[in-house]
């Protein structure tokens, strides 16, 4: 998917939501433990009550390898039901890989060839060679992990880089890897008023911005602070905020 | 598995060798392509013909990952066939995952307590909540990501920090969050001469050394700098310069 193909599809639906697909097992609704596949049934309502309000999904691949085998085969029917059932919203395999560069090949195999998602969250700590592989597949993006919205991004992203801080380092070092139109960053909506700072840096890239919802980030201020005027630059996700009731498709953001 | 039931193991053994399960079916040997589970049956055969020379194997999950629902049942047969067969030896999940608390718990489930791996490779970007997951289970590990083998190591690993290089800061910090006891450190080969730098911070830590053999990295070099005299210290791993050849169960390392 093209970033012109992105901002065509946040333009046109006038949002920028991005929902993840996290299923907790044991957080799900009792009536749906009765389906031969729990996980799936829930993710296909929630794509279904949700496609029409936003231009992406997220599966966070820790709660479908939580279940081994069984929960691999949630995602990649997760996957292909999105990939059949609404192909212009923008798939994220929400992944934190990364590794040497032949083994970096083989994580872009198995998310871009194989389940063919749009593009995975990558952690940078291993350098060039560890996100390129993924910047070799055409409409494929790498969306590299900068200022995080957790309490630990304190210990290295915000302590002093040689030229400014640790994420700011990481932004600018691999900016240089590629393009606009083939990485994004993640950067979260508890640290938005430093989405200015991002913005200097990065000026024209997409941002997923996780940490609005059950993290408490202010979605005024990642607007305020991260969006960029014509060609938008956001991805707003929200996981946990969104929930399933028992009776209906009812939707609570 | 405790420190010190992996020190008596090496010193039984004479060995630390650690032997890395990165099955490529591209190179495979075309006799085991007639195999139902080509991938589990390449495995089974190092796995058998190493056993004896090495305390420790190493899976690395974006081999498996790479073929899908079927690769991942070949990683979970690989590892229970491990686990059966040679329980002495200490697990590793090469998998360099890490997110915020609640996914990295996820993580920890999928890998301790589904797969019964000993310990899991950890990239260290996100920080504390990243990591300490994986540091709530007795006898399990987190292997930190300090120095890597590959050449991206200089993109951020090899540069200024506040307080010495950023592998160092990596070192100290998370040091402060484990124990010898539950935490090891990713340092490569390729740069073993700086083994001295890395046992000034973590004198007592185990160290998984990836780069011997294709990389290039020196085995004398480990052990002179790295090794801790009466607790060894280093788990050396394997990979690739491993190989199954046809006729037999012939090893050359």
């Amino acid at each position: 998917m093209t970033r012109a193909e992105i901002i065509k599809e946040i333009r046109a639906k006038k949002t920028f939501l991005c929902v993840g697909l996290d299923p907790d097992v044991e957080k799900l609704p009792k009536h749906l433990l009765e389906e031969d596949d729990p996980i799936f049934e829930f993710n296909r309502q929630i794509i279904d009550a949700t496609a029409e309000y936003c231009v992406s999904f997220k599966p966070n691949t820790a709660f479908y390898e939580a279940y081994g085998v069984s929960g691999y085969t949630s995602l990649e029917r997760t996957i292909k039901y999105i990939r059949q059932n609404y192909p212009h919203h923008f798939l994220i395999a929400d992944a934190k890989r990364g590794d040497i560069g032949n083994t970096s090949a083989m994580y872009a195999k198995a998310f871009f060839k194989r389940l063919h998602a749009d593009a995975i969250t990558i952690a940078p700590y291993m350098g060039s060679d560890s996100v390129k592989p993924f910047l070799e597949f055409n409409g494929k993006w790498a969306i590299v992990l900068a200022l995080t919205s957790n309490e630990g991004s304190k210990d290295f992203q915000m302590t002093d880089a040689k030229d400014g801080l640790w994420y700011e380092q990481v932004l600018k070092t691999s900016a240089t890897w590629g393009t606009p139109e083939n990485m994004m960053y993640v950067v979260g909506a508890t640290k938005a008023a430093m989405l200015a700072d991002v913005r200097k840096i990065v000026p024209n890239h997409f941002l997923l911005v996780p940490g609005v919802g059950t993290q408490g980030g202010s979605l005024s201020e990642v607007v305020k602070y991260g969006m960029i005027n014509h060609d938008i630059g956001l991805l707003v996700n929200s996981s946990r905020a969104i929930k399933l009731t028992k009776k209906s498709r009812l939707i609570k953001i």
